[in-house]
């Protein structure tokens, strides 16, 4: 069967970026990438969102997905961590907005529900619904990729699944559509 | 006599973004271009940190600028807004990062501090320095391209002039160098 669709998750902090690649044909979901690049080593702002920038047009340049999910948390932190929190996934929307691929984001809360049931679920439980969803074997390393990779599954959720969405045609429309995002 | 520089200095809002170009030879800086870009009219987040990106690009391919200067609000605003406009700078940080144009940010006191001597200066005090020292006239698309044109000129001064700052090789180096940019 053709696949439906390619969606990359990524969950852009200052320290740890994870990221996830999906592919969707009907109601199957495929697990095609999941990773993180770690951050810490860079000791220069401006380097790590340099970084950013460039693995996630490298993540778009290799895996061609249709539309890009990203976590954005709204709450529990400070102004100045916002700004630096902002500018990280500044950089990521502009990697996918400059190669035209639409952006969607979620609230973390949005995303442990969509993908769990449960807004409050740990980590651990959205890692292991993952895990069952995607199949794939638990290491280490997936556990780390976790918000990147639940960012796109939550994106395939809202639009083909369990919750029935109009697929937006412009971030205006998909607001008003779906008010609960962003909360 | 060969120019020494080009700065651009961005003011990356959501709504509105300021930026200013000069031209520094010796100690005489020459205005090169100023401007607004409106974004109220997208009424879409994505679609103005295109724009945002966009433009940013076009300016750098433009006038090939040698540093990027940037407005960096720490202070008063709410958590929500911070990451707003973190989004809108990453962009426009992306699109010089991309270039490997070195980008360098300094808070509204400290710009208004190196432009007037007064860190506390109104919006029109700038703007009158501003005006005296690259001697221009005033009209109110000038007026309005204050905040990015004042970024550019205090990002000469601090490197060039008033200040004696060694020219900081990378984010850690200049902030050990310069910590009071940052507060």
């Amino acid at each position: 069967m053709k696949r439906d669709k390619i969606i990359l998750g990524i969950d852009p902090g200052t320290n740890i970026m994870g990221y996830g690649v999906i592919e969707v044909t009907g109601n199957i979901l495929k697990l095609i990438s999941a990773g993180v690049i770690s951050l810490e080593k860079y000791d220069n702002h401006p380097l790590k969102l340099k970084h950013i920038f460039e693995k996630t047009s490298g993540l778009i340049s290799q895996y061609l997905p249709d539309e890009l999910a990203i976590e954005a948390p709204f709450f529990g932190k400070n102004v100045q961590s916002m700004l630096k929190l902002g500018r990280a996934q500044g950089v990521a929307l502009a990697a996918a907005l400059q190669k035209d691929v639409p952006v969607f984001e979620y609230s973390p809360k949005k995303i442990k529900q969509s993908v769990t049931g449960n807004g409050s679920a740990s980590k651990e439980q959205v890692a292991a619904m993952l895990q069952t969803l995607l199949q794939f074997e638990t290491t280490p390393k997936y556990l780390d990729a976790t918000d990147g990779l639940a960012a796109a599954v939550c994106h395939h959720f809202q639009n083909n699944g369990i919750v029935k969405a109009a697929r937006a045609t412009n971030w205006q429309t998909f607001i008003k559509q779906n008010p609960e995002r962003l909360a």
